[in-house]
């Protein structure tokens, strides 16, 4: 899965054209520090050396390489301190998982990674990933770059729906700032190294492998909302009672994208009012007098009015690191969610000069 | 006219019935510090006791009156202050305009007023107006409490589509930080009281006064822009090359509401990708090969990469109080604009302790 975004770096589109041949990918080769966007055709130039460098380097042909970057848009790649880097890496062993997740990191704080393990018919499978995000997040596409891999058997065809699935109600559930990547990629890998028959269509097998590979998007997901950008605060949104799953997903995104609830969980400011505010532009069907919202457990507002409760309760609750927010709509059954983070003068900071 | 916020502040629903029953307005009365949003039905009875209490003090039925209110959501109306507040208002003589200016500031740092004349058949006829922003300040509707009055004669008819015409190009083009209000009002008057014959469709004189309308709508929305929660610094973007009108306006709304271009903006960062960025989420078809971006006149894209230029030069165009950022999309003749302005560590600040 890639950007949206419709302005797509050099390696996307040619990691895009790579899957489309069908050639089974042996490979990644990402770096980070400059996107390769808008770069011209010098950019295009770099990304297919970087997957013939890493090809030759580990004995793959071009054509099962994937190629991701990321960092400043607009600036030519550095290839000479790239191309030497990718030869070093192609000679590293097994055991840098570890190593790979914290190579990915720009302003990340701290690697991101993930695993899961289920058993079938006898056979232990397991799914690991590692991610970055920081900034520039929201869900427009998968946010980010998140690379997962399993030894389960089972072929793109499954894979791909799978990966849909789950991304919807993991990564696009993420917003940090509202801005989609030109860069992002969520790669899902698979080589049947644990053996056993491949997985088919309405499987167990096939059940079991969505629920691991679920259960590392959402650890990502969660932890790259816990550090995103100049963020040591992150609030879940559930929203039901809505009148379909779109409508709820976009009042739970309106909600986790709004500046001022995002400056109000970081002043631990109890100004329900906000949350009101963006339900009310999200385009969801409701009514106020329907309306609930409760932090952290206590109900603020109800039937249109605001609920007695103790607001000093719900400041402590806006304090924690974490912090969930439910809202029921009162318009019908649908629900959905998103998380978001707190905006703070840091994440000012890091982006006012972020080139420089 | 009034927010597009579902959730609408009791004095904007009182004050939409009001001019429904078609009753000429004699008064608008306005409070500032508590926006009676969420307030339940007792919202309603305070808001409708502003207007009678006005009315009684100004000799007018209470169905001439408008109200209109701004501030913290979701707390009762401090009607024991706000009462008398309205029959000392009434008490005040006619010079008050920049008074009123000031009365309704929330988190604005200055009042905003300004003014315009044209003359017509020998008559001179005068447009002023005064505004409040500052915060929750996004194009869908008109953006904070704006009023407007002249003394051209000129019937509800033709002001409405005029002023409709008029904020889809000022008010509805500033973006603070893309939360919509409850509480927005754009209100404007005539009483006809300079004389000359009524303005009809079609006249030299609706012309005209659409003019002075427009000229007084975009000075408030410039000084709302420039005076926006914790900036110094604003810009405008204009789109060219859209395939539409429409399609011009999302693209430079899009831009202008980048949280990560405003952090470029507040740093003079002269990172350009992020306008690229944000154009390629915005739904605006086109091609980065033909995709063409200046900043203060200087070309930083051109042709799908960077242009060669000075950076330092970029960098003092960002560095003034007024940024211009031009953008050429190449997918067709139409052309757009907006305001935004630069996130600040302050806005977080104002925006993190908002009710406490």
């Amino acid at each position: 899965m890639f950007t949206r975004n419709s302005v797509k770096a050099a390696p996307v589109v040619i990691s895009q054209l790579t899957l489309r041949r069908g050639t089974p990918i042996g490979a990644i080769v990402v770096n980070a520090g400059n996107a390769n966007a808008c770069t011209g055709v010098q950019g295009f130039r770099d990304a297919l050396r970087m997957c013939s460098t890493a090809g030759d380097a580990l004995d793959l042909d071009p054509a099962q390489l994937l190629v991701c970057s990321t960092g400043v848009i607009g600036r030519p790649m550095p290839m000479d301190r790239v191309l030497p880097g990718i030869v070093r890496a192609a000679g590293l062993d097994d055991a840098t998982g570890e190593g790979a997740a914290r190579a990915i990191m720009t302003t990340d704080t701290r690697p991101k990674s993930a695993g899961a393990a289920f058993d079938h018919n006898g056979t232990r499978y397991t799914v690991g990933g590692i991610a970055k995000g920081a900034g520039m997040v929201h869900p427009d596409m998968a946010t980010l770059l998140a690379f997962v891999t399993t030894d389960a058997p089972v072929g793109p065809r499954h894979l791909q729906p799978l990966l849909t699935r789950v991304a919807d109600d993991t990564f696009n559930c993420v917003t940090v700032d509202g801005d989609t990547s030109t860069n992002d990629s969520l790669i899902l890998l698979a080589n049947g190294a644990a053996g056993g028959p491949v997985f088919e269509e309405g499987s167990r097998g096939l059940e079991l492998l969505e629920a691991a590979v679920y259960d590392v998007c959402l650890s990502l997901s969660e932890q790259l909302v816990a550090d995103a950008e100049g963020a040591q605060r992150y609030f879940r949104i559930d929203v039901d009672g809505a009148v379909d799953a779109q409508q709820a997903r976009i009042a739970a995104r309106t909600v986790a994208a709004s500046p001022l609830v995002k400056a109000a969980v970081h002043g631990a400011d109890p100004n329900w009012g906000r949350i009101v505010s963006a339900l009310g532009r999200s385009g969801a069907t409701f009514t106020l007098d329907r309306c609930r919202i409760d932090i952290g457990g206590i109900t603020v507002l109800e039937g249109g009015a605001p609920a007695e409760c103790d607001l000093g309760a719900v400041r402590r609750a806006l304090s924690q690191p974490r912090v969930d927010i439910a809202v029921r709509l009162g318009a019908g059954d649908a629900s959905g969610h998103a998380w978001g983070c707190e905006l703070t003068p840091e994440y000012v900071h890091i982006n006012a000069d972020y080139t420089t």
